[in-house]
């Protein structure tokens, strides 16, 4: 349980905007890239569930921007995960690597659709067990 | 005092993905270019500043996804800005224009830097009043 | 025969990268959302043709970059559109609206794929007619 | 003379829209990073010379799509270049990994730029040597 999930990834110019720093916006790029990496590496491709009409969709974030990653920065984007009912909560961070600097930490909240319904999320509960920060109570 | 700005956009079929909804991060995007446009129309252009030193950088952003954008949805992102100390909040929300269902609803907070150094924010004071929802108290 | 579309977009801040202007594949959406909207103005939506298995598929673009767009400005994108077998050829323009000067030229070649298979583009040929530059031959 | 350039890169899901390929725009981002590692491994930071006043600005770019890459698919971009006047020319191609397919090849013309003023490109010339197709022939 608690297992954290890590990549590393690089910024790529056309990210920063006009004041030279990571657009905003692409935090949410990158940590949606980790989390399809991470179900991908626990057995899972996002479009293959699509093909099979199960959808994850993002239902909130919360996302504190703490220092500026610029053009040429590697940083490592890691990723926790917890379930709260029919929500997957992901905890997700990234760290500049040159000094393990916090560059972002993000809460994201998702449910399950299978074919547009909203579903328990039983689907993903099997594969993604070790990685649950709280035990799930059989109901 | 607590006027709303807003502005009409449109889905352009790139900021769907493979799963024919608006992709969460673009919702990002979204919501900044109605905060710069709100910039424009009191009078201050976001890269003009940029240019004498003057950047407004996001802090914290919290988002409610409720009803996914999809193609050729027209939509209106509205705006209320607050201050708390140092930083403006901007209370954010984007309505479905068919049917005025929200689709997703923000909180964006930001500061001000100056050179790079954190500013009180008076800067924008003068031109926002009419904007900010509470009266902000002379220190 | 031979009538341009054109419709005016602006320039948003997330669009230019830490040179300050406009990134240069960012040209490419600006045209495919002029011609997504010139097939929603003569009756047809790119993700309800998709819906229905007609996807069109860019082939080819051409692209020169005469005068870079910046924060701030709104421009005129244009098209006009022309046949060549089975292609259909998108010739597309971006002038700063300001003093006309054109930023972007563009020749962009699409097939349409009917459920996947190359089609001869007769789907389009009665809705387009009167935008053709040249006169289609009946075969 | 004549040297190639690869890096491995793979798609990201909000690469794709929602025909579910990747956006024909994004093989633009994928040219630039990629001509960005490039200059990086020959020892230039992009950004850094934009600091110093020195702009390497897209004018020309010409794209062929022969085969659509897809979610998960991961990709060797590859790029050559060479010289023809004061344009450098990046002769740039992308194939999927699996099977070796080429999906995209792309011919893109840059001109350097140092503080605004078209120059002759003889910056890169050192350290780019032994990539250029041809020999420059010393005026």
């Amino acid at each position: 349980m608690g297992k954290i999930f890590k990549i590393e990834m690089k910024v790529r110019d056309y990210e920063c905007d006009s004041q030279g720093i990571v657009n905003n916006a692409n935090y949410l790029h990158y940590f949606e890239n980790t989390r399809h990496e991470f179900l991908l590496y626990i057995g899972l491709s996002f479009s293959d569930a699509h093909q099979k009409g199960i959808d994850s969709v993002v239902t909130h974030a919360e996302l504190d921007y703490k220092c500026s990653l610029r053009s040429d920065d590697v940083f490592i984007s890691s990723l926790m995960i917890d379930r709260k009912g029919v929500k997957v909560i992901f905890h997700q961070s990234i760290f500049r690597k040159i000094d393990n600097k916090m560059c972002c930490k993000a809460k994201i909240e998702a449910v399950i659709l299978i074919k547009g319904i909203l579903s328990r999320g039983d689907y993903y509960d099997k594969l993604m067990e070790e990685y649950f920060l709280t035990k799930k109570i059989k109901l």
